[in-house]
């Protein structure tokens, strides 16, 4: 549906049949004919920071696509061997160079359409001098008055940021559970 | 290191190599030296609930391995296509064939040594009468002084009891992001 197709078994190379499997699942997978391997596809978590310093935010122009040119909080795909805060803590360094104190939990957000779940930190910010990573034109800071909403890269992003300002503005941040239909 | 390597292209099944692609990337991933495809490997979601009935709990009584016999909550892999929360449902109605009404996120878990992040959800049951599916050998309610501590399948599951319960007794519930060493 929203992503390629698995053609070959990554155990022997052999043509896969998408079939319902016969140990009780529902769903049909890739399934190999020629070594019996199963190939599970599951959603990805994509993991970042809302980075602030006083009364501003830390966003980073995308230097690549999808959406090059709009701005986004730095995040990315989570990677194996990590928590979620220490790969929301290390997109934060590649994107943006920043040096953060990571916070609390802010956002858990579903995107069925795109078979991902986005988990936003807060985080602290422990200088305002920024080395962005070739992901990243620019990195600065933005307060709630300055931020580009039409230009903003995603819809994650944008209610990340507006949840972050709600909160702050009642005096109390708490975990969000949302879903982007 | 905790899952099995990738040996072939899921594209055209040629042998793989691992190494770090040219594209900025820091990290060794499976690529096809004849497609070019590169194979990213990543965290995977388990998502489940807390089902109360007044102040019982339901634990299901496993029936597959890992585990077989031990206790634990409804809970499994995320499916493409499907939020947190319907993931989590669709759990708690195929383990414990349950009827819930879902409530808050409770825990977000990392689990780095195996590549998981488990989120799980309070749901209130709508009825003590359970329908468990081939997964579990039985599906009972608890009261905290009932449940088999030195039985429970899983940490992330203990851990989940144990902070559902002390926000049960704080009169508060909140989301707790934990991480699981």
């Amino acid at each position: 549906m929203f992503r390629s197709p698995i053609k070959h078994c990554r155990n022997c190379g052999s043509a896969v049949t998408y079939r319902v499997p016969d140990d009780g699942d529902t769903r049909e997978r890739a399934v190999c004919p020629a070594c019996d391997t199963i190939h599970y596809e599951n959603p990805l978590n994509v993991v970042g920071t809302v980075p602030y310093w006083g009364d501003k935010v830390l966003l980073c122009k995308r230097n690549i696509e999808p959406r090059w040119g709009k701005w986004t909080l730095p995040a990315g795909f989570m990677e194996l061997g990590e928590t979620t805060e220490q790969g929301a803590a290390r997109e934060t360094d590649e994107e943006a160079g920043a040096k953060i104190e990571m916070e609390g939990l802010l956002t858990v957000m579903s995107v069925p359409r795109v078979g991902q779940v986005h988990l936003y930190y807060r985080a602290r910010l422990q200088s305002d001098v920024f080395d962005p990573g070739h992901e990243t034109i620019e990195a600065r800071l933005f307060s709630q008055e300055e931020i580009p909403w039409e230009e903003i890269a995603f819809r994650t992003v944008r209610e990340t940021l507006e949840l972050y300002f709600a909160d702050r503005a009642a005096g109390r941040f708490s975990v969000h559970n949302v879903v982007i239909v």
